[in-house]
């Protein structure tokens, strides 16, 4: 009997199911300086406690993907070890700020489950939580996701398919973003003149810049998140396996992607949920990450005068500049994308 | 006559002499998100400072085998420049936990000396402690280098072998674990359920995941301690040396195998000592290194109802899984094998 | 009208105007971690807080390297985005020591503008100054970079060049440096027994190792200055480019030189001003810098007895050791030198 854990499959599963996950894990300036260093983000709030303090934080918040890849990075060992493909995200909204010092923990539970026809795998949908050692939730999101079952003779564990919106309703929206002096906000410092009035629904933003992704540097950032899931670290195993290399994780595409974003849309300082996802296609070391993004709607906020909300699709392409706005070829994905998000940023109004 | 510094050669030391080393290091919650970049380590303790505080610590320590790092990379530009094997550690236990702000400083004394027959080389037994800047010692050790003679025909510096122990003994491990709540450890959030009841003597544990090393990472953890060691850094004279490439730090290899160890030891959050170590075989940037461990014995330490000690033997391969525990190839070592360390470890009871 | 900013243009430029640079940044001891893996240094005013302590800062400072990338990497998308080279700096010194917790800024004002007979180009003369959110200055230079013209029809902008001195007066060194203890000051912990009276002009030094740089590295410490230069990111775009590869911000260098020059001049541990510097030739990834110094000259600051000035001349070279001090090759630059710096250091007498 080993003591090695190998993760869920399938039939280990139960609607109904509440997983606490290890480890908890304290955020620290530290991971910032290193997410820094491996993004390049520049938001003016996540960067500077003055910038921060002078609209109203006590001082810089955690960037929120970082927050997002470290509670995710807790549930891959319960949820995700034998995964074949993540398959989407709902309801996904960050419901308060983190700060230096701040500890994270996650709990999932288990909302739904619909086995596959071939009878080998399955599909698990589970609502993860990130909160504060105090109890404060901070994240919550529906992921769903493809599992192997360990044996295909294994009755299915019971069918569930939870019903997910579509979007966040704007209502739900900013929880996570304290109210804001936004005639304090300097565009300057900031490094853009626009705000919730200047962008238009429909409008396109090429974001320009391209970087490419080391292997050195997926890992770092990966391990970075405690996220173990095993086919972004080992070359001995991928080099036999579905792609012959390691795999980067679809989580740093959309760190890449937010990164990139910043030209264009410089003033967006937070994100406040994710309406869906897509990884479109695998990335790979070597491949060069470009992105574009279009307003897919605008909204005020109830109660709020100080920031307005966008909902922006944001599509990252490699080895593809975003100049013509990739997207389809035809009926079929445009063989350049790998990930399609839609999600709602915060901006001062 | 230069400024420059090329390290001490075998005829420099002397039994008895005292060196004390550059340079001293504040470790910060910055070099701990590095070196978690680096390795993945996820023993809650050190994860977070919330758990901590509930068994007992003031905080977070810092990781056991970061301490060492940062001590022996110290000791190098005096002890070891010249090296040409690092052959063996004895007596080699930490002595009080180190916590962020805490500055790290090396001393160390010569207690041996061994001419080799050729005359080119000897061996340096040196005596390492680590302290802080309150004087407060953190670590010690017994290590034994071959270094190279400046000048084949000097005389030898004497003659000396300290006898050392192939084993710490049980009574002189845990100074640096505070008394811990072993009621309040949450097996859950630290990601096992085993505890020191758990293990027998004999047991094997295949910890089942491999990581490809990159140059970047081994560069950056190597630089992080400050370790000078020309082997790991320089392409351009190791591409015409020995291995035709950059070696990566053998104590790089142990900061992988304790982190992969997680999987099968998760609650066995400290080392307390180091028995003794063989570096089987040099490791490269693009190797995959896997790891598997025996509990060599089990003891309970005197006075003391929080935690027990495992004495585990962590063999680390590369290129090469560890589901059949690869350790000999007839009389000869498995040519995957590349570490071989026998070590005290604490765990709950 | 896309909300993109392509950066200035030669056009874009006056005599006189005054660039407030966005992303204000606080400086963490994550930073100073990070700084330390990726180029290892050593000086012990920077590594310890005791250390520091026991000659009277307050705290270790921020290396002086780390804050001059973080205000230049601020000044990139205005001034040097669309840079063919960058020609030169004067007049550069630090002015107020920097501490974990500071929040830097940066502004620029044009002072000169020349455009090129081409018409194609033009060189802008800016005046960049770093300085904290209480408005305490701690950094200035003059920088001179040919920029592209959008149009070569535009009409010039106007055509100025300022007077700039070869190299910063004495009395206009240590602001930076508060008044230290030199008796405290420990020369062993500090790795060096040479101080201020031990240099001799004219003396040469070869800072002996070697470190080769990975693509990882260099775009993880570009990043985490938030330079956003794209010829250091994009393999994409460069592998179609003038080298055929992404190259390595010339800071880089001189980190990796400062670092290695620690070898020689390890009690030299604050710079106080940049007198001059070329990048005599790109760096890429997998080339090994090498470095050696001259000392230029030697000068007592005004009303100190604590520490004295050496100039330094510190040439880094690629893929070829520094042991006959490469420079020149008959009347052409050495293929192998890199960089050629003059600067300023402070160093205890």
């Amino acid at each position: 009997m080993t003591k090695t854990f190998s993760g869920n499959f399938f039939e280990d599963f139960r609607v109904g199911q509440t997983i606490r996950h290890a480890t908890p894990r304290t955020v620290t300036t530290g991971d910032v300086a290193l997410y820094n260093g491996l993004f390049g983000a520049r938001f003016a709030v996540q960067s500077s406690d003055a910038f921060a303090k002078s609209i109203g934080y006590p001082q810089s918040p955690i960037d929120d993907l970082l927050v997002f890849h470290i509670v995710f990075g807790k549930t891959v060992p319960d949820i995700s070890l034998n995964a074949v493909a993540n398959l989407g995200y709902a309801n996904f909204r960050f419901l308060a700020p983190v700060y230096p010092g701040d500890t994270l923990n996650a709990v999932s539970e288990v909302i739904g489950l619909k086995e596959n026809s071939n009878r080998k795998t399955g599909i698990v949908f589970v609502r993860s939580v990130g909160y504060k050692a105090d109890g404060t939730q901070v994240l919550e999101y529906v992921r769903w996701v493809m599992v192997h079952k360990r044996d295909a003779a294994a009755p299915s564990p019971g069918e569930h398919i939870p019903r997910l919106p579509t979007a966040l309703d704007v209502n739900l929206l900013g929880d996570a973003c304290p109210p804001i002096d936004s005639g304090a906000y300097d565009n300057v410092l900031a490094g853009s003149p626009y705000r919730f009035g200047d962008y238009n629904v429909g409008e396109k933003i090429d974001h320009i810049d391209g970087v490419t992704v080391e292997e050195a540097e997926h890992q770092i950032a990966t391990r970075l998140y405690q996220n173990t899931a095993r086919i972004h670290f080992n070359q001995f195993n991928e080099g036999q396996g579905r792609f012959g290399r390691r795999l980067v994780y679809g989580g740093h595409v959309i760190s890449l992607a937010r990164a990139l974003s910043f030209n264009g849309l410089g003033n967006a300082f937070h994100v406040a949920a994710i309406n869906g996802g897509r990884h479109v296609a695998p990335l790979f070391a070597g491949n060069t990450v470009f992105a574009w993004s279009e307003i897919l709607a605008k909204a005020e906020l109830p109660r709020r005068n100080d920031v307005g909300a966008l909902r922006v699709r944001t599509i990252a392409t490699k080895d593809k500049p975003c100049n013509d706005f990739p997207l389809k070829n035809g009926e079929e994905d445009d063989p350049a994308v790998i990930l399609d998000l839609d999600y709602w940023v915060l901006i001062p109004r």
